[in-house]
């Protein structure tokens, strides 16, 4: 739903919540979609939202609670009577209620737990973290068993009536509960009666361990197009289901924070979250960047008789350093970005620095050459067009070599590439574009002195 | 599966090929599942893959050619004779061929749907951009009306025998085929046999316009926790469904593709891809920059006599910039970001300003105290070190109002924010840092003069 639809059911809901309407606020929310509802209660204030939920279904109230943003649930988890929580938490997905229920405190979390009535499908999810298969995952309620005909599996499923998404694709075990097959529930219902659930099962199952990242998760369904994804434990033995639109969303969730990360937001910043957050959140990186970049000045420092002696170089100090730092951050958002997809690791990782060094040498060449020319227009001084030139090139490659090794590195002793590689690669590549620029430019102005003087 | 497994295949696979056994080659790659298959054909010379596919059923050959990237398909395609090639088309999700299709020369693709058996199931999507909902869309091939019971539909369901992950929804339509509902295949196959789909239908169905941007279907499907999203024309009548599986592979595009734009790589360079690709679609922004630059030390060009007055200013240059374009990348990270999620637009954009504002204060003063106060321990120099922090301050609210205002900018004037802001914002910061930076060192030193004369 677009904002100004929204602004504008907003505004009738919060209309009738003046006149005391509840039903007629009740009314317009159940009109809409859960997800749209969860937008729309979470603008309401705490007294509001406690009293329209007295006058919703506890169906609808679960439906809107899975659609909340995690923290918001809980916040209003905590206003509402104990057994209307229970039985909302009974109405939600497991994964979800486990999800609520996490965010309680332990007490108020056990004693929603002692009313629920579905405690026992949640229970066994509070162990597992919330960006793991465990936490993602949905209890699997019907499983096969490979001697069944189809008849008697359709009939199993109309006795279980699954309440989720995630019957459409049915697990098959054995008696221990290990994991054997899968059948589209399409494939069943299509099937002649009499067929056996072994003859029409693709043996061949992909699985996630209970403890997979939610972006290996993403990876694997995404990677074989499936809808759904069954979750083993230790021994193979099945023990829930995630379902692909909970990882389209897992699949944002960990692109944005790897984004974010890039540009050293550390956490999960939310674009209307709290100001201390964006504060706080953000001040670290500044902090470790400005030690990097104190680290570069002092190679400045070094050169300032040098400088003195020639004050336009001071001129042209940023262009070295700056444009090395946009060559290091493509290499290194191409690897980091690769890393986090699953496309490059410690294997295959060297193999890039070939092709990112070709890259560099030839748009390093073709930069610091049409750099050095507008210098040399502007200000007819060859040693610093010559030398811009020079340490360009030559940074370009530093970029190359910092932006695949760094986060390669990093991976490798168990930091994310993501958080780290930008604040490293920028620092290398502005304390050697001053090495690079004004050694060389001293270099080239020594010679210019011996060959006048020779 | 990974690399090492991968790689071990693959050996296995060539020794097969190099003995001329291409049946053993074929065993091989047969027991693995499509998305490795793709992977292992794709490392395979041009002339051993045509070979192989004659030894590989159509069906494998379609999962194969499904999951292969886009560009490599359609080499291999135009390799296989069109006879072959057809039979394959045939077997392919008819989203997937239509992508092939598009793809191929137009002689060769007209041939190959002479040739075809579905071609009508293709030709309509090949009206439609792949990276619209019409071009990721497969077509709806079994849909109920209202009137049916559950037994007839189920019937209907067994006659059609629909190939695809998208009949778990089915949807409704009316004699005119305008969407009127949904029901999940899992409520048909546990509704009682007479139940009417009217009844058990939910007529509040969310759908995509046929134009409509990946982006945009992604975002619905998760949003509301769809597995399948109905696709409709301009008057509601249904044409097709998008699976979950396809979109999340979409969101992690959308998010590599955003965050390559973010430092200037523009279009899909692949991980993998040839060098010239990596040199052209980074170069553009590589010149750009270069231009920024070039605008921000003309600055300091104009400052050259200050400077040559007090040559400890050049070393101190990069860091009121440096870290004004950090601090501007975050903000504009943020916003970019919450522009792609639709979580950010025109309308409430500006409310951003306020906590980004807030947010540059508390930070630049934090930082720009804290480095004026190390400058000063440095280096004695009072001058340079308040410059520092003052300058800091203001550059942090100008990265602040930059990285707000830059990206809702281009988003208002139709440029995707992603690729053009970071060149924007940097540049501001660039050249705003040196400008506060030497213009309040000069009139500190101005004032220190006064002072001392007076």
């Amino acid at each position: 739903m677009d904002t100004l639809v929204m602004d504008d059911v907003l505004a009738q809901v919060r209309l009738a919540l003046e006149r005391d309407d509840l039903a007629g606020a009740a009314a317009v929310i159940e009109a809409l979609q859960p997800a749209d509802q969860a937008d729309l209660v979470e603008e309401l204030a705490d007294a509001d939202q406690v009293a329209l939920f007295s006058h919703l279904h506890p169906a609808d109230l679960a439906d809107v609670m899975e659609e909340m943003e995690d923290g918001d649930a809980a916040s209003l988890a905590e206003l509402l009577p104990v057994a209307d929580l229970a039985g909302i938490l009974d109405e939600m997905e497991a994964d979800e209620a486990a999800d609520v229920l996490g965010d309680l405190s332990p007490e108020l979390a056990a004693e929603a737990l002692l009313e629920m009535e579905e405690a026992e499908d949640v229970l066994p999810l509070l162990r597992y973290p919330d960006d793991t298969a465990g936490g993602l995952m949905t209890p699997a309620v019907v499983t096969l068993r490979r001697g069944w005909r189809a008849k008697k599996a359709l009939q199993e499923l109309r006795l279980a009536e699954p309440a989720a998404d995630s019957v459409y694709y049915l697990f098959v075990t054995d008696t221990e509960g290990i994991l054997k097959g899968v059948v589209g529930l399409r494939d069943l219902v299509v099937a002649s009666p009499e067929t056996t659930i072994e003859a029409m099962m693709d043996p061949n199952v992909v699985s996630v361990p209970v403890a997979a990242d939610q972006e290996v998760c993403a990876r694997t369904l995404s990677r074989y197009g499936f809808l759904a994804l069954p979750v083993v434990d230790e021994i193979s033995r099945l023990v829930g289901v995630i379902t692909a639109d909970d990882l389209i969303e897992v699949a944002e969730d960990e692109a944005t924070e790897d984004m974010y990360r890039m540009v050293g937001i550390t956490g999960e910043e939310q674009v209307w979250g709290p100001l201390r957050a964006s504060v706080l959140k953000r001040l670290p990186w500044l902090a470790i960047n400005m030690v990097t970049l104190f680290v570069a000045i002092t190679v400045v420092d070094l050169f300032e008789p040098v400088i003195a002696g020639m004050v336009i170089l001071a001129v042209f100090l940023p262009l070295v350093s700056g444009e090395g730092g946009n060559a290091g951050s493509q290499t290194t958002t191409v690897i980091v970005r690769g890393i986090a997809l699953g496309e490059v690791d410690e294997h295959n990782g060297l193999r890039m620095l070939n092709k990112e060094f070709a890259a560099a040498l030839i748009n390093g060449t073709i930069i610091g050459f049409g750099t050095g020319l507008a210098i040399y227009i502007w200000k007819g001084e060859w040693v610093i067009a010559l030398a811009v030139t020079l340490a360009m090139i030559l940074n370009f490659l530093m970029a190359a070599l910092a932006g695949v090794l760094v986060p390669l590195g990093l991976k490798a002793v168990k930091v994310d590439p993501a958080l780290a590689s930008a604040a490293f690669v920028t620092g290398i590549t502005d304390t050697m574009g001053f090495l690079f620029f004004l050694g060389i430019a001293t270099l080239l102005m020594a010679a210019a002195v011996a060959y006048a003087g020779a």
